[in-house]
């Protein structure tokens, strides 16, 4: 039978998944918004962020008045700890996916990406939702062995923006030098937003077991 | 007269001054290796920021225990989960410091930044070490006023930051799209590794008070 407390930290935890999935929509949204040249739909995900803001800033206090009034100690300080610090992740993975619907914002009517780089982006979003919809399974299940499949995964987006860079530096390149600030910045903007989801699977990890998972190099 | 407690807190507020101080000392020298292209120096940067990830390790260890120990609530629960995120803030600057410094190391021998933007890259290695020294002074002092002014300041690396850009746009820009995509990304460190230093301040504010500062624009 389970205590008011841990029911306060199952919820904690559902708040975590729900942060995940409305992380995941902004990032597929947004990405859409930019290959379709879309300015209503970036002009949406740029309004939603600050609903993942105020979920993150309401679960934070109530971690921390669950640390207030229930003195946790050992395992269950670290998860609400830990809660801390995947929350902080998962906002600003809704950061960058306002950053990335920003970019197509700015360049509205014509699309950021020129054409021969759009499917390497379209790659790029694909790996992006779904390292974001494994970390949600990881955080539900308090899965250890999915956490560091996350780890792995991550190496397909090192690899797609490693191919971004090969195009950029092509020296029959015929975009100038706007477009290659463009592509370089929504490149690192997909690529933290991969850390940042690592990042939480690797807490969620530690959360379990209290130990740090070996890095994957 | 101070008790155990108390002294354990004032000493989690010292070694956030000292990780500000490493950080800086990181920056300082970042820039240094950047812009004259000195790879021994850069090396050293690299090699350093292990020592900053160990201080954050260390802390964030001591913190938790306290909360686990003392069961803090209200005000000293505040500062405890507040340094938290600034120990987390501090080493995410190192990281940023350390990224300047590779981007110095793979252009060596050749220098990263062309010497049309070197002053501004100069300056903007100024604004981010005066904001991490005054951001140390914050933390020191408990002074939310100066927290306040760190946050303004910030304005002078935005104002750097377009200024780069405006360089890189130019259809005159002679350097072709690698070292675009070089400034870009040095750019960009500089202006989060200061994005950081505001948050920092940010969090002492609210450490203090126990209310967020309102955002300046």
């Amino acid at each position: 039978m389970r205590d008011a407390y841990h029911d306060d930290l199952d919820a904690v935890s559902a708040t975590l998944v729900s942060m995940a999935a409305m992380v995941d929509n902004a990032i597929v949204r947004a990405s859409k918004a930019l290959l379709e040249s879309d300015r209503a739909l970036a002009e949406e995900v740029i309004a939603a962020d600050a609903a993942i803001d105020t979920v993150q800033h309401e679960l934070d206090n109530r971690t921390v008045d669950l640390m207030a009034r229930q003195a946790p100690v050992a395992s269950d300080l670290r998860v609400l700890v830990t809660s801390l610090r995947m929350s902080a992740d998962l906002e600003r993975m809704g950061d960058l996916a306002a950053h990335i619907a920003k970019a197509a914002r700015m360049r509205f009517p014509a699309c950021a990406i020129p054409v021969e780089l759009q499917m390497t982006i379209l790659e790029m979003s694909r790996v992006a939702s779904d390292l974001v919809n494994k970390t949600a399974l990881v955080i539900r299940d308090r899965d250890i062995e999915g956490a560091l499949q996350v780890d792995r995964d991550d190496d397909q987006m090192d690899r797609l923006h490693r191919q971004l860079f090969i195009t950029l530096l092509d020296p029959a390149w015929p975009h100038g030098i706007e477009t290659a600030i463009d592509v370089t910045l929504i490149g690192r903007y997909y690529e933290r937003f991969a850390d940042h989801a690592v990042s939480v699977a690797r807490r969620l990890y530690y959360s379990v077991t209290g130990e740090f998972a070996a890095p994957k190099n």
